[in-house]
Parts: C-alpha cells; sequence; structure tokens
C-alpha cells in the first residue's frame, strides 16, 4: 500500500489497488441530511468487508486534517472501496462533499471517470429526505434516471414523485445526472429523517431497501445500536427540557405568589 | 435525439439537433425579478411550438437535479428553442442563472458563440423591473444598445430612460453589453412588477410588445389563467392576514377587558 | 473609434486609441471610500480635458449593464485617460473595483502591463480615510513605497505614518505595492473623509495637492458645487432628524400628561 | 537584495537569496488562534537571528499593504527565513492565511515544493488550541503524521489524542497532510489558549517544547515582556468591567430608591 508522490488539485484520486471488477454498481453515501446516505454506505462497508483502494482529496474540501485517537493526522478526502460477489460493487464514502457549486461538479465527474473505467452501468445513490418531524418508520423515497427503472423498483415499495421540493443536491443527484449523460442508469434511495439529527434508523430503511435490490444479506445490529443511543440522547435532552419548562413555571409562580 | 457523452466545464452546450436559421433573432428569457422573462420566454415556447435544439449545462449551475411529476430527473440547464417563420427565432430560457459573476459571464458569451454562427443581429432580452407595490396595469420600460432602437421602440409605447437604479443585472443585461461588443444590436424589455410575486400579467404586457415588434400573433389564455391564479391566492393571503389583524384586535380587547 | 470584437476574461483591454506618451504618470481614482478617489480623478479628467483611450472589461465585475439617460446601456468597466503636457499623464477611473481578491491582482496587474509598455515611472493613488466623524477641513495622509518619496512629499504638507489600522486595501494598494515589484515608485494619497457619504470635499483637498505635486493649475468650482450639495443633503437630514426627535418628546409628553 | 520582476499568480515565491542548507527542518507560524504559532515563529526568527531568503504573494491574500511607522508600504505576504545549525531550520511566518480554501492547498503546496528541494525530511507545525477559559500554565498537545513521532514526543510531556473536535485547519494542518504524501514526516505542536486574546503565554510554552526537541537555546524575556502587557489589558478590562457592573447596580437601587 505504498503511497505515491501526488499533487493535490480539484480531484486528485490516489490509487492504492488497483482491482478487477466486472461491470460494477457504485453505491454512494456521503455526508448530507441526517447523516443517513454516509452511516449506510460506512455500514454496508463494514458487514461485507469492502476493501479500500482508492482515496480522493480536493482543493474543493476543506484545508484540514483530522486526529485519530492515537494522534496521528490525516488529510480530509473521499474513498472508494470494493467488493466483489455475484455482482460486483464499489462503494463512494467519505469525509465532506465539495464545498464550492463547481467543485462539487468535479469531484462527482472524476468518480465517474472511476467507474466508467471499470464499465458500471448502475448507479445507487443514498441519502436522506428531511420532513421536519421525527419519523417512526421511515419510508423510502425513489427518483430515477429512466421511466424503466421506476417501475422496476417501485415493486421494492419505494414511492416514485416530485417531492414539489427543490430536487436532490448534491452528489446524490449529480452522479445520477452527470452520469445519464455518459449512458448510466441510476437511482436515488432517499430514507424521511426529520433532519435535525444524525439518523441510523432511516439509514437502515435505506439500506434494507437496497440490499434486498442485490440481493445481498447484511446485519442491522450495529445501526440498530446507534438507533437507540441516537433514541437514548434525544429523550434525555426532552427531559431537561421539560423539567426546564417547569422550573420556568415554578419560577413565575413564585414570583407572582 | 441521441445524447452525447459530455463533461460539464463552465458552459457546455449539448446539440440535440443543428437546425438551419437565417439571422434568427435572440429571445432571452431568465429567472429574475418576479420571474417575468421566464414565464415570458416559456409562453412564447408554447404558442409557437418552438422547438429544442441544445441544453447547456455549467459548472456554475446548482449541483443539482430537478425531479418530475414520474419520479424522474433531469441535470438543472439552459434551454435553446428554434421556430422558423417570416423571421427565425432563437429562444434561451432556463431553470437557473449562474451562480457566480465570472460564471454569468462564461454563460452569456458562450450563448453569443451560438448566435454568432447564426447570424443573429437582433437581441431581444425579458425582465421584470421591481417597483414594489402591487401594478394593476404594468407599463414596459425598455433599454437598448443603440440609439436608433430608442427611436425604432418608443412607437410601439415603451419608455426609454435611466432608471435611476442599477441598471440591468443578469442576462438581460450582459447578453446586450456583450453582444454590443460583437456588432450585435439589442434591446431589453422590462415589465413593472410588484417583486414580490411570480407575475404572469406582467409577463403577457411584455410579450404582447413583443410579438407586435416581431409582428407574430400568440394567444394569452394560459398566461391570464397563472394570473388570475396567482391572483386568488394573493386575494386568500390578504383575506387570512386581515383575518389575524381582527383576532388580534379582538383578543386585545378581551385582555383589557 | 471602431470597436474590436472581443472576448471578456478576467481583464479585458479594449483601446479605442493608441496614444504616444513618454513615461506617463498614472493616477488612479476608483470607488471607495467616501468616492474621494473617483471624485477626484473624474474631476481631473474633466477639468484638463483627458481623452479616453481604453476601456477595461472583466468577469470579475458585476454582471451588470448602466442605463444612461436617454436609454442606451454600457456594461460596467473601468477607463483609462491620457493628458499630454509638460508631463504625460494616464488617469485610470472606472465603476467598479474587482469584486473578488484574486480579481482584484488580476485587474491591478493588467494596468501595471499596460503603463509598464508606455514607461511609467511613478504611480499616484487617490482615496479616502474614514475617520468617522465629519471633517471640516480634510487633511491629506501618504504613503509611499519609498522613503525618498516620503521626505519629498512631507513638503507639501501631507503626513506619512502608520495608522494603526489596515492599511490600504483594493487598487490603491495594490498599484503601489505591486507596482514596486516591477521597478515602479508609487505614492497613495489618502483625503480625511467621515465615510459615511460621498465627500466632492476631500476629493478638493486630494487633488489640490496632487496638482500642487505635477505643477498643473485646475479649478475647483464644480468640486465645490457637489460639496455645497452634499452639505445642504446632510443639513436638511440632520434638521429632519431633529424634528423627529422633538416630534418624539412632545409625543411622550402628552402620553404621559 | 535586488527584487525581481514578477507577476503574482496564486502562490508566487521570490527569493531574495539561494541558501544551500542541509535537509533543514521546516518550523510554521502562521496567523490562528490566538496567534500562537506566529509569535512563536516569529520570536524564534529573532532570538536565533534566522534570515530572510524568500517573499510568498498570492492572489488569495487580501489585496492589501500595510503601512509601516515611516509610512512605506509593503504587500501583504509570508516569509521564508533560514538559519544553519547543528541542524538546519526553515522558518515559514507571514501576515496571512491564504482566503479561500483552494488557495490555501496551493499556498501550502508551494512551499513543500520549495522544501522538497532542500531535502526537508521534518516539519513542525505550530498553533493554538482554544479550550474557551483562561488558561494559567498552558499545556502543549501534539498531533503527528507517524506513530514513531507520537511515541518520540510524548517524552517532551506532550499530549497525542483525539481533541473530539475539528482536527488542525489552515496551513498547520495541511502541511502534515499533504506533506506526508510526499514522504515526510511532521507534528503540530498546539499550546492551549483561551482563545480570545493573542496568547505569548501559550506561544512561549510550545517554543520551550520545540527548542527542547530540536536541541537550541534561546531566551524567552521578550515574549515574557509582551505576556506581562497582555496580562495588564486584561487585568485592567476586567476591572473597568467591574466598575461598570457596580455603576450600573448603584444606578438601579438610585432609580428604585
Amino acid at each position: 500500500m505504498a503511497r505515491k508522490k501526488v499533487r493535490v488539485n480539484e480531484a486528485s484520486v490516489v490509487y492504492s489497488e488497483k482491482p478487477e471488477l466486472k461491470n460494477p454498481v457504485l453505491i454512494e453515501g456521503l455526508p448530507g441530511v441526517g447523516n443517513v446516505g454516509k452511516l449506510a454506505a460506512e455500514h454496508l462497508v463494514d458487514e461485507i468487508g469492502a476493501k479500500k483502494f482508492a482515496d480522493i482529496y480536493s482543493t474543493d474540501f476543506p484545508p484540514q486534517v483530522f486526529i485519530d485517537h492515537d494522534g496521528i493526522v490525516h488529510l480530509v478526502k473521499n474513498e472508494l472501496y470494493y467488493w466483489k460477489g455475484d455482482i460486483d460493487i464499489i462503494i463512494l464514502t467519505g469525509d465532506y462533499q465539495g464545498l464550492s457549486t463547481k467543485g462539487q461538479y468535479i469531484l462527482t465527474q472524476s468518480v465517474l471517470d472511476v467507474i466508467e473505467k471499470y464499465g458500471t452501468k448502475m448507479i445507487y445513490t443514498l441519502g436522506g429526505y428531511g420532513v421536519g418531524v421525527d419519523v417512526e418508520k421511515p419510508h423510502v423515497t425513489g427518483a430515477a434516471t429512466h421511466k424503466t427503472l421506476v417501475k422496476k423498483y417501485k415493486k421494492y415499495g419505494m414511492t416514485f414523485k416530485d417531492e414539489g421540493g427543490g430536487g436532490i443536491v448534491g452528489a446524490s443527484g449529480l452522479l445520477l445526472g452527470l452520469g445519464k449523460m455518459r449512458g448510466m442508469k441510476g437511482v436515488c434511495l432517499m430514507g424521511e429523517t426529520s433532519g435535525y439529527m444524525v439518523d441510523p434508523n432511516s439509514a437502515r430503511e435505506v439500506l434494507k431497501k437496497l440490499t434486498k435490490i442485490l440481493g445481498i444479506k447484511i446485519g442491522f445490529s450495529k445501526l440498530e445500536e446507534k438507533a437507540e443511543e441516537i433514541d437514548r440522547i434525544a429523550r434525555h435532552i426532552r427531559s431537561l427540557e421539560k423539567s426546564a419548562m417547569e422550573k420556568d413555571t415554578s419560577d413565575k409562580l413564585s414570583y407572582i405568589g
């Protein structure tokens, strides 16, 4: 895994390995609403044991290094993983999306350059769909590049329609829009989420649909643990708020009395 | 209409057809104040049955896809339509104007590159002119590249003068300013509008002047329906505000009493 | 004055004439604090009858055209004027400074490219120095590229010292800093000004120093008329504020009584 | 020290001298939290008598000149100093860090290009670590590119761990992250600081560690004088705040009474 010398420009792909893959599907999960896409993609990497083969650096990512638990720094980046099975898979995840409009286009096109060489025909992008309220059982909405896909994926219980909103912003949208121009097909799976907190619950629902589509079996216990932890935090915050309100009311009463 | 493989840069023109046109005039209507220009351009496309011949993509548009009623995505873009008649016409409309200062110059110059090849001599840009109050019967103000045009178009009931404001910002201004450098003439038709809502009423007035100038006959019923709908919404909002105010007053009275 | 076809990039100099000049000094006055520099430069152009020989367009200026009193548009730009006398002069003024950091460097370097060809050895930049309060008799502060200049110009009653502030921002600073790298000398003349209004009074004081330095005689009556007009407006605003305050006080009294 | 003619682009290194150095270590201290890094680097330059050999200008620095006590301007820049001893040293300090994300990457890579030619193997970056409260005796935290360095520098009393924060932003982080890609090693020394004021006290602690690591002896009296001055100012501000609060309370009492 010798690291090659590299000058970072708007999109610098640094390979640690060049795996042989047969028309791999691309699965994208980068930071976004509720962090749904990133949580789902990282969980999938862990569960199937996907292996990293490339890092993507960019002058459009923040000028920043992260520090791990041992005090070791790593430059912020995106990562490409692969997995070989009945169907070959490339997974894109990472620390950030590009900060600028232009940077997002350039980064997405650099990913398309990579997967085009591998013969990718199909892209799945994962994300959250903010609804502003807590969601007990998150529904998964879809958007696709072609009508045939809409027909196909409706069978998996996804809804395809105009959200009446701003469409899909960021890599999840651009990979479909720009991929279509290169003859690729794609679908975006969006899990309902409040939009206020990271949402492993929504990520699980998105992954359930995706793995069913791909015919892959994975466990969800780690996502469920994360969801329970978030739930505990949320309940704790609510109870603090309730105490504060009650205290506030009793303060006022004593003031009046 | 085979879509060609394309890498999107600051201004990527993707032709679906290369029509033969004779010195077509350019008509521009992109999003702006009251959406007057876009409403007018789109109505004109529909009424005369203009045909799309090119899409313009740009890294300066938001990194975004829109989702249509069937759940199909399309990458945000501008569009060029053509129509052949006694006078040939190219119409420019689209989802967005460029987000950055530099991007607006580059996009406008890419449009000028297209129309220069077709031998365009005359440009009409359409827009709204915000006056901050509701306008019953919107007046159409003009601004032109040459004095001869001012003289000519005053006959159509347009006013040409310094608005005392900031001039014309965006494609409607740049197409005239940058087109003039290439020997083209042009005029901007600006419909009065409050600036608070989309304004099909103002768009109709602008289009009436334009079609009279071009000697084209079109219907306006669809714009009028849209105007009535906007009017209904505005009246509804006003009645809600009135109720809220009355309720507010009665609340206060009961509080005092 | 045939206008040549031009593609506007970050700094596009379009010549209408190529005058023969002998080591002209450059005088810069662009929009800034109190508009002191621009007012001074434009007044100088008018008084000595300087002639325009080039326009500078830039994708870093706002994407905008201005409309004149006759309804004719012109793309926003900077302008270069020349005047031939005992000493040859080039004057830089215009509608805007570059909007971005990088754009300001590029525009300034494009001006230096022009004057370097003409053999310019000396640059005078004009600007306002905001002090936050009204100034009856504005003092002129200087800053220079070389110690010999400080010594020379102190004789004209200018002060040279650290302002304890942020230095000089924009073209007035960059022309000196970047010009020095090309072996040019320069001085910035900064007129005290409140910073709240355009200040023809401060512009006159700056021009008085500059014309004395250059050995040029000009009239100041137009600047004085503008200064009186601004003064009238300021007095009117103050009287309105006074009335409003008095009314406000009497309202309160009647409310209490 | 003849200044060469130069066109400033995103990173323009202008040499005044090309010293011969043997695998110099790089020490970076640019403006940042508490100005700790810049204070430390400048103090080191003064104490060891390091000599400037290059200026770095950039279109990503503010378009600005500073004015010194004599009224002389200098364009904002970064500076490279060298010192030859048992170990050769290059020190990077300056007026600003790059303003844009992309600019920071380009500037950092231009510095790496310089030191790579000199055979640099090791980078020390200096900065402040904001903790939001006053710190009597600032601790020095570290972050490193390699585990061997963590082990080595822990012996000097530095802590290496995940801060739970956003990592290291700016040149102090990028030099490590991008330097690692070129086979260089590096460590960031971060002094605790409140983050509210410039902190010579924290800078001294950082420098004490660094000079011990490098085996260099320097005095700290100037930094201590600065620290005492800052301390006097802080005490004065606190006493003013106390008076204001007491006055405020007595005002209220007299108002009630």
